[in-house]
Formats: structure tokens, sequence, C-alpha cells
């Protein structure tokens, strides 16, 4: 199995501070609260704005100045591969240096997935990173994936995508055995687009062969919410219409619960009242508790929570960034798929000289 | 352009009385109620106990013995076969005979789709039929189409569906200039699966050649309940999925709100004073108001309420199937795709003998 060379208590989160709406002191404000908690962190960003205005602990977190940003570039792919010194890209050079373990992105998805790939690679074995999401459905939390890293997929793709995202649930999340299911237009095996049903059926091989995850089956749109599994799989442009559609329902859905709650006296009397307990509610569904969406398949992990966060949530997406590297997750995720057949295997020719010497 | 022959107010609709949750009798109901505004049915179930419950003006509902239902059929493509006994098969017939101008659908959505292709049949030009969805958004109804007549889609389909539900939107809904969204997973015109890119493309052709409907362009999920579109498009996986999803997510929010109003004598409190007005959300959102599915692409409309529905919405779909039929729906759906170039063109060594001679 492969292992992090780095012993836990060395592992160093790379970040990238620019890309929030409220800007890069926010992120620092939240490595700040990260580093409180035990983590490391090689802060990437404006130095000067960032220590301006957060005290950092000098000792957990290194800042290195890159004040370029390319998170709201309109073309993340060219921008990731010709701008070196932006801020994402020496991120992800840290990390695929070995200065950092995990790389977590502040705001823009495009550019971080980008500026991963070229720099920390695809794991071995991986035919496709994907995006991940911790959806934050009360009372059972489940991992949406891919909600965006690819906007087509082959069957291969989201059989490794089940066990990528088992791996992150077990590891990072804290589910013991991840129920995965397969998103589709119905429960039966035969249902589904012709994608879905091949998916599926390899899939059911691949879990016999390792056993360490159970498949729930196909499960339907209106499952998501009900926790009958822990992570779903699907493919990038499925996902990432589904993802948005939650945020759409949910977001009309309080505006109209509070618009109802102003409608009258009576009703804005019954809303005071009420709002404590909504409150709680609202804790439980808030994004910012799960850190955001992870990017899996790459040789680290990365973490990259929605731009939109405060730095509780970019702190919770440093610490998940940390104890996915301090617990090994790629090194889980590849030898789940490695005991289940389920690797892309690389032409015999170049098989052995292409293998990264320390993986 | 072709025209239904009957004139308006001779227009029937054919309805199954099967596969309601509440029973047969709840659909007659709904059949009195839409009799009541101006509607003429022959009503297709089992005649005793319909009768024995609701009082049925005879001059306006005519009931045609038919207790044999496959609404809940495993294999409904299979039943809709070889069930010609079956109630929806029956009015499927009266509609294909011309008894009957449209059909209703009171439950099992896989065999009204069977049924109706087997005996309307397609209506002419058109590649498949696609079940199109008035999604109850509050201020903004929105129509979705493909939400699970085909699991796959190519992208001629797409721009086809583009069509039949303007047609929709404008005949049945009252959208004077329906604004059509393609859903993907990103709004420039380059972002999407291969599918969307190449349907959006050619609708931008095609619509330009009609110059009846807008196209707004690429929708992302969380633009379904903004009102940026009256219709949009996709295929029926995607579709489905998306529609069981916001079913999912507004049902867990709604019991989450419930259960925040019970979990305190103050929340008790706030959600009595509450509840009128979110009662006025409630209705807004009710599904029942919009009848239900469409079944666009037949050569006469057909409508599938969920077999949840109350009699209040069996009879709003039956009025909606009415005005579908009485204002020839089906003729302006052609003559819209025929303006606009997006017929399917049939082979054309059987093209005049296949054309059915009364359209």
């Amino acid at each position: 199995m492969v292992r992090v060379d780095a012993r836990d208590d060395d592992v160093v989160v790379a970040v990238d501070a620019n890309g929030a709406d409220l800007g890069p002191a926010e992120v620092a404000a939240g490595a700040a609260l990260a580093a409180r908690q035990g983590a490391r962190v090689l802060l990437f960003g404006p130095a000067r704005e960032m220590s301006a205005s957060v005290d950092l602990p000098a000792a957990l977190v290194e800042v290195v100045d890159a004040p370029v940003s390319i998170a709201k570039s309109a073309d993340p792919v060219r921008a990731a591969r010709n701008t070196p010194e932006s801020s994402i890209v020496q991120a992800a050079r840290a990390v695929a240096q070995g200065r950092a373990q995990a790389l977590v992105c502040a705001g823009g998805t495009g550019a971080a997935v980008a500026a991963g790939l070229f720099n920390i690679k695809r794991g071995r074995g991986i035919h496709r990173p994907a995006l991940a999401l911790a959806l934050p459905v009360p009372g059972h939390p489940v991992t949406l994936l891919d909600v965006g890293a690819n906007a087509e997929a082959r069957k291969e793709h989201l059989v490794q995508f089940a066990f990528m995202g088992a791996a992150l649930a077990q590891v990072v999340l804290g589910v013991s055995r991840p129920r995965v299911g397969v998103l589709s237009n119905g429960e039966e095996a035969q249902r589904g687009s012709a994608l879905v049903v091949a998916a599926r059926a390899e899939l059911q091989e691949r879990v016999r062969a390792s056993g360490w995850l159970e498949l729930v089956g196909n499960v339907e749109g209106g499952d998501v919410t009900t926790g009958v599994a822990d992570v779903i799989v699907t493919d990038g442009f499925t996902g990432n219409v589904a993802l948005k559609l939650m945020e759409g329902v949910s977001q009309t859905m309080l505006g109209a619960v509070r618009e109802a709650a102003m409608s009258s006296p009576r009703a804005k009397l019954g809303g005071l009242l009420l709002r404590p307990s909504l409150r709680v509610f609202r804790d439980e569904i808030d994004p910012e508790a799960h850190g955001g969406a992870y990017l899996l398949g790459l040789r680290s992990l990365g973490v990259v929570p929605h731009g939109r966060f405060t730095r509780k949530g970019f702190a919770q997406a440093i610490l998940r960034a940390h104890k996915g590297a301090s617990e090994d997750l790629v090194g889980r995720t590849y030898a789940a798929l490695e005991q289940a057949g389920a690797l892309k295997l690389a032409p015999a020719s170049v098989r052995a000289s292409s293998l990264p010497p320390d993986q």
C-alpha cells in the first residue's frame, strides 16, 4: 500500500488565498483558525494584505507572497498553463514538490482543477479526477461526485469515482462502511442511460472483488436527500446540474419561508418565535461545515471551498485537507482500486518507467 | 397548417381512471368537476365502483366499463402491447379512433407512454415523444422536458423538444413568447456535454429560421427556480433526475420546517402563527395546479397527472387536455417545427404513402 512519506505532524497544507468573495484576508483568518487546531499551512496570496489584517502564527503559517490570481479567469485551463506566478499554480507546485501534502484553493474551481492536474498530476492508475461534494443533507450527509470536473464520463470513470468517493467518505468524513449508489432515472438495474447500466454492472463485479464498500444499486434523484446512500456517483454533467438545482431549490424555499414570515404582523411574530429552531436547521445544512468540494484522483488531495465561504469554511477546508493527507486518503484509494481490479493499466511497454518513483 | 377536425365544443377527453392512489372514484370525481367547467369526458375504469360513489353528469361524462388496470405493471411496454382490454389501452384507442381528441391517464406514466405510442402513434415528423412537466416554481412556473420518456437523446430530439415545449407553454400554459433554455453545466455556449453543445448550436439556427420562440441559451441547474426561462430542455435521464431531486429537496425542507415548528413550545406557537402565510406558498407550489406531466409528440395530446393527486388535480389535467385539443396544440407544434425546418424527414420512397390521411 502506498503511504504518504511525511509523518502526520509534518503534514503541510498549501493554501491559495485568492478567489474568495471576502478577499484573501478572510482566507488567512481561516488559516489562522485551522493552525490553532494544529494544521500547518503554506499560504499563497498577497502577503501584505493578508498580514496587515490577520495575526498569523508564524510557527504554523508560512506566507508566500503571490498576489497574481487566476480565480476569475474565463479560460482557467489556459491561465493555469500560462501563469506560473499565480497563487494557485504556486500552491499546486508546492504540493508537487513535496513542500506540502494537500492543496486548498479558496475560489475558482476550474483554475484549481487545471493547476492540480498540470502540477500535482493524476494519481497512478486513475482515469480522471473528480470533484466530490459532501452535501449538507440534514441527518445524513451524502457525498456526490462528479459535480463537474468532467462534462462526459465513461463507465470505468464512474467505477473509479465510486471507490474514490467511498475512500473520501471513510477517511475524511468518518463513514465506516460507505454505501454507494449510482444516480439513475429508476431503481431497477436495467434502468438508466447506457452509461449508467454499464457502470452499475461493472461496479457490481468490482465491489464483489473488494467487499470494502456496499453497493446499494441505482438511486433516483429523490433518494439524494433520504439517506439511502453515503456516496452517489454520476457523470460531471448530471452532477453539476443536480448540485446547482439543489442549491437553487433550497434558496428559493428558504426565501419563500422568509417572505411568508414578513407577509403580516401575525406571520412576523410567528417567524420571530420560530427563528431559533430554524437556525438549528440552517446550521445543519450549512455548506461551510463540510469544507467544500474535494478534488479527488490526483497524487494529493485537493479541497475547493466555495468562494463565498467565510473564515469558518476555509478553516474547515484546511482541516479536512490536513486530515485527508495525514490519513493517506490517496494511498487508501489506490489500495481499494487495486484490490477491486479497477486501476487503469498503463501500456505494458511504458508501464514500469512511467510510474513515479515515490508512489 | 394541420387542424383538429372536431369543432371546439366537440372536443372529448378520454380518461383512464385506473392507477390513482385514491382509486378510480377520485378520478371520476375529478371528471365530474371538469365536466362542470365544460369538458366532455369518456371515462374508462370500473363502472360500478365509479358510479356508486360519484354523481356523474351523463350528458358530459360517458362511462366505459374497463376494470383491468396495467398502471402498476413492472413491464408497462409489454403490458400495453398484450392487454387490449386494459383501461389505458382502451382510452388510447378511443383517441386513435377519433372518439376522443386527448388522453388523460390517472397513474402509471410508463403504461401511458407505451399505450399512447402504440395506439395514438407519434406525430408526423416527430422523432420521439417527450414528457413535459410544468414545475410549480413560485412566481414563474417553468416547463421542463423531457422528464423521462426516453433515457437517451440525440441532438435533433432536444431541438424538437424545444419547439414542443414552447408550443405547450404558449397554447396550454398561456406564455405569449416562450423563452427556451438548454440545461447545461455552464452558461457559455461551449459548455456542456457533446449532446448539449450540438443541440444548442442547431437550435440557434432553427430558432433564427422560426423567430417564434426566444432562445436564452444554456441555463444551469440553479436557473430552474429563478425564472430565466419558461421552457427548459434536457434529455430524459437528466430531466428525470432533476425532477425527482427537486421533489426530494422540497419535501425535505418542508419537513425540516415542520420539525423545527414542533421542537419547542415557543416554536410551536411560531409555527401556528406562520401557518396561514406558509399555506399561500404551499398552494403556489402545489403540483396539482398544473395538471401533471404532458405527453407531447403524439398525434394527440396526453396528460399524465401524478397518481397521488386528488380530484382537483385530475380535473385540472382534464381541463388542460381539453384546452390543448381545442386550441390544436399538436397542429401548432407541427407548424412551428415545419417553419423551423426541424421535422424528421421520412425516406423519399415512402414519404407520401406514410403520411396519415387525416393530417
